[in-house]
């Protein structure tokens, strides 16, 4: 038996009578040393049921990751970085101790499990964990575990970066500040774009994305940010209704505008706005392995510093508490859970 | 005086009474030998407080196309052929006679004049109308310049292609075989495109899509094109509410949108569909001059035939009436105004 925090009811739950996963063949057992609090998973215990519901109105992608049952225990923690343990039968991997992370995927018998929100795959709120032996990539530099768990966040801006086809001399805006934001901010930074812009309401957050690499940073009750700047590229990292109409609405003619923020309700937009002024809407998700590993080496190598990001740590019992202070941007952006 | 058919109060209406208009310097005056009804000359007939509503609502582009009376005659047509009568004060130009056509745009003393929606700039309903020098583009190889008024809906069409980035070996979905609908399956086909398939409810669009080099057509009451192929491309030529949601929710991951339908009205999409599949919706409008000019030469040298899109013809007199007509759309696709 080993202990875990689990989504139970809309609440994450403290379990210490959670049976230690086994790996299989191809797997490794890791002792989860730092799991990243993500938005997503705030949304999902929040609207567990619009996203299943989403999901399912969905042509087009795999249905696996839908198949979650609400009414039971589900595990998550997908921002993780841990520690080998023991690889699974006939399996090589590297030395017990080795400190890895991984995308979060699980390679298993049955298909390929997202470690994201599942009855059965244990996630990173939890002591161990399996992962997969092709997708380890090991921390380098002796890099602070808590700061290679940031390594996945800051691959979603990485990759919302790579897709937007940013050039330096680019302007770029960033609608909100929270952790995708201000990994967009990041990202911006190590492709050189001279004209970073970053908007958010908290004052908390305008300072972040200053020291995460914001040349200059606007607080939208002010007046808008378009009133202010003439951006080539805009990201979008709210999330909420209506932020795209308003980017159709402002933005100058020929902007590219990046959704990178996750709005889960039907949002209205005037499609007239888009065309007058030929907009291209790039909407994007997570990031290729490839900008995962690019991501821990951006951290590891001191490109990008993610230490200001870090506003708390928690063990797996207070993971519910940690949960509900993150509604506030003034006081958190990232919170860890160290098991 | 010269004959016209001008907007008054929703509807087109014959005139004898039209001033003839005076080129000044860098203009011609020239004689309008055919001009096609466009599907957005219908709509700003039955919806200009709409358009000009919408067009005002947004920032970021020039305000003075808003600048229109409806209370007053607006002057209309925006795909012409004409021939060279004179030339205005100190202009050098072609010969008097000379068969032309030009991007829709009055190079005027007081600015850029778009030849669109007017109370004052006389468009292509209409005998005589004013074209700027610098603008002309002489009809070659002795094209019909019937025509060549198709030069201006082919240029969206190309336009659109353009836009798209896509490759001969992607599979391309051509929502809506109106005229412009037509125009990209034409543009498409020129490009090499493999495997065009277009939709549209009306048999005879289907049968003119096909015509036009689509090598599949659907009848979407038959059930989702999307049903029957996974595009690489779409593109949506119809313009009404629920289309772009609809290709959000069907299209394969990783799909691109091309929206060159004009919806006026707001529209409600789910953002998180496109999140989840990495949607890019690329909204395009009109053409660059430089396709325009590659649109006549298409047709020019008969690598676009576009003579199955004319279904009617009418004088000046009959322009009302042709507006109702293509309203069906079994039985008509583009008529052109011969004055």
């Amino acid at each position: 038996m080993m202990r875990a925090a689990v989504l139970r009811d809309g609440r994450m739950v403290y379990r210490d009578d959670v049976p230690e996963p086994t790996p299989g063949q191809g797997q490794v057992l890791v002792e989860v040393l730092a799991c990243g609090i993500c938005g997503s998973d705030l949304h999902f215990a929040a609207h567990g049921e619009q996203v299943l519901a989403a999901t399912q109105a969905m042509a087009g992608t795999p249905a696996a990751e839908t198949a979650v049952d609400l009414d039971a225990d589900i595990f998550m923690g997908h921002e993780f970085s841990a520690r080998v343990l023991a690889a699974g039968p006939d399996t090589d991997t590297f030395p017990a101790g080795t400190p890895v992370t991984s995308i979060p995927v699980l390679l298993a018998a049955k298909g390929i499990e997202p470690i994201v929100y599942s009855n059965t795959t244990v996630g990173g709120y939890a002591e161990k964990m399996l992962l997969s032996t092709p997708l380890l990539v090991p921390i380098p530099n002796g890099l602070d575990p808590r700061h290679a768990a940031l390594t996945e966040p800051m691959a979603v801006g990485l990759h919302a970066v790579n897709k937007s086809g940013i050039t330096p001399g680019d302007t770029a805006l960033v609608l909100g500040c929270g952790p995708i934001g201000i990994a967009i901010v990041a990202a911006l930074r190590t492709y050189g774009v001279e004209h970073i812009v970053a908007a958010d309401y908290s004052h908390a957050r305008r300072d972040l994305a200053t020291a995460m690499g914001a040349h200059q940073s606007l607080d939208p009750a002010d007046g808008s940010p378009f009133d202010t700047v003439t951006p080539k590229v805009v990201f979008e990292a709210i999330g909420v209704p209506g932020i795209i109409d308003d980017v159709l609405r402002r933005a100058p003619v020929g902007a590219r505008l990046v959704v990178a923020g996750v709005c889960m309700q039907p949002d209205t937009v005037h499609p007239f706005f888009g065309v007058a002024k030929e907009i291209n809407v790039q909407f994007v998700l997570a990031y290729e392995p490839a900008e995962f590993a690019a991501s821990l080496q951006a951290i590891a190598e001191g490109r990008i510093d993610v230490a200001p990001l870090i506003t708390g740590e928690v063990g797996l019992d207070a993971v519910g508490t940690a949960f509900d202070d993150l509604a506030d941007p003034d006081r958190h952006c990232k919170i860890l859970v160290t098991p």
